[in-house]
């Protein structure tokens, strides 16, 4: 670690970092020393986001953190984790000040409302590009799997998908599209949901290739098949009055929302809607596990193909 | 995740990773799912290599994946950590089968010998760029730290420093270096090593940024000063008859060697003879710590200054 190095981390990340229950020693030695409480598993993901790919070019700097956060924070709420900690590996082209100071500030906001706290990180100088590993905890036995859905199981999704993917193609012509743009540069990755959705989803994914996409991992980690119905999906109005007729597909395709999708038995219905209250965030039954594969009917029962994510690596 | 990242996930690395003791789930999850032993506490810590900075541009896919595991597996070896699990963002510019295929099948050797199973990983499109994130284990209190020196306290250094440093100068000439040469592009990092001196040593740091700064590090986080040697520096055969009358200034500033720099009581020094001998690498007495300001003087006497690590952020 450098001079220069050493005092942009001094300056601009110490605030962020230090002690918390569980947290040995933080950011300053070779590795950071942590202490999960007894009776809790920890739960491990590492994210890249890239500018120009996860996040628009020259892009605000508090929404290169917002992406960020949400982006690995929504990979702790899929197994209904709690945050814990996190390092993060930056790679910036300069040592601009302005921009060190709003994003850190902005991550600090962020990782203060997770109760996650920063405990190690790496800064080298190239291309715009983070790498955040989280780890989150959850007690023994509770952590919610892509792989354990029943064949039966309803299948739920989390808020309006395809508001983000709308948000990301109008993010030149910001002026009627507040929400949608704010969907895409600010999502709420659904980390107390959840933990609520312990004990009551069979299976849970989140939404970040496409609600579709990520339904067909979940079938194939359960081994199962699914039966989506278009007519179920709950588009926001926004979506739907900006999209028209395109809103099911940004809906079933679009990245970047961070909703979750999961699975539960019939007979909990009423206790999800009861969860949806709490939690503040519309829960949807948009379809069924089946035995065999992913089938997506649209209004008139017909079966859609050629549904795919957006593909990151073409 | 896009269909191409899949199948390459799938070709490449699914056979590195897996289930091992303490791995609940592995890749293929939202998150790997982990349950560190009872009585240990973890080390976390993330390492960022960019081709043309941590390694040369198009250098063999073998020497990235050394590279990138020897500066991780070192910061674990620094604080007397056992390996235990680790993940992998990767961003590579093109789906390149025979680079992929080289470089995934080094990092299972490297990661087999080491005892450490990849948990984990991300996979995007971009200049080449690795981020490891590593977990070791420690039993509770035995973790060594920078910050626990003590005044009076002998310094000590692993193996020959300023070898790897050598080496990258002469990483285009490489018909008379390639002993010089092979400690850039397959650094040892000490990982055995570092489980030993568990008890034994008082403080210690790996040697990344040079011998000098790493010794500066440790001196900070310790609140004390230091006087080194370098009439005591153990410097290699091939260092002295390569690079001259600049051996010293190598060996005090080159970081790449990923050795280690420890404090130990001198009342220890029997101990630690002994254990260089079952590790078979010398661990030489380079200095002390003393109550103020870090010197080092040369085989006159006289105090040298300028001394500086690499800088990777100028």
């Amino acid at each position: 670690m450098s001079l220069k190095e050493f005092s942009i981390i001094e300056r601009y990340f110490k605030s962020l970092s230090g002690i918390a229950p569980g947290v040995v020693t933080g950011p300053g030695d070779d590795c950071a020393v942590l202490a999960p409480p007894p009776g809790e598993q920890l739960c491990v993901s590492t994210d890249t986001l890239l500018e120009g790919v996860h996040f628009p070019a020259h892009c605000d700097p508090e929404v290169v953190a917002q992406r960020t956060v949400a982006a690995n924070l929504s990979d702790l709420a899929a197994m209904g984790a709690s945050p814990f900690a996190c390092v993060l590996a930056l790679t910036l082209p300069a040592n601009d000040d302005e921009w060190l100071e709003v994003f850190a500030g902005r991550l600090k906001s962020l990782l203060d409302d997770a109760g996650m706290t920063l405990v190690g990180g790496n800064l080298t100088r190239g291309g715009l590009s983070l790498t955040m590993t989280v780890m989150g905890l959850v007690p023994d036995g509770k952590v919610i799997l892509r792989s354990s859905a029943q064949q039966g199981d309803d299948i739920y999704v989390t808020g309006t998908p395809g508001d983000a993917g709308r948000g990301l193609q109008l993010i030149d012509a910001p002026d009627d599209n507040t929400y949608l743009i704010g969907r895409y540069e600010n999502p709420t990755p659904r980390v107390t949901t959840g933990v609520k959705l312990r004990g009551v989803a069979t299976a849970m994914i989140d939404v970040s290739d496409g609600l579709a996409a990520d339904i067909g991992h979940l079938c194939e980690e359960s081994q199962l098949g699914a039966e989506i119905e278009t007519g179920l999906l709950p588009l926001s109005k926004a979506l739907r009055e900006s999209a028209g007729a395109d809103a099911e597909t940004l809906a079933l395709t679009a990245g970047d929302d961070y909703e979750l999708c999961f699975t539960a038995r019939p007979s909990d219905s009423a206790l999800i809607q009861a969860l949806a209250q709490e939690c503040g965030h519309p829960m949807t039954r948009i379809g069924q596990m089946t035995g065999s594969t992913l089938i997506v009917r649209n209004q008139q029962g017909e079966s859609l193909s050629d549904l795919e994510g957006y593909l990151h690596f073409s």
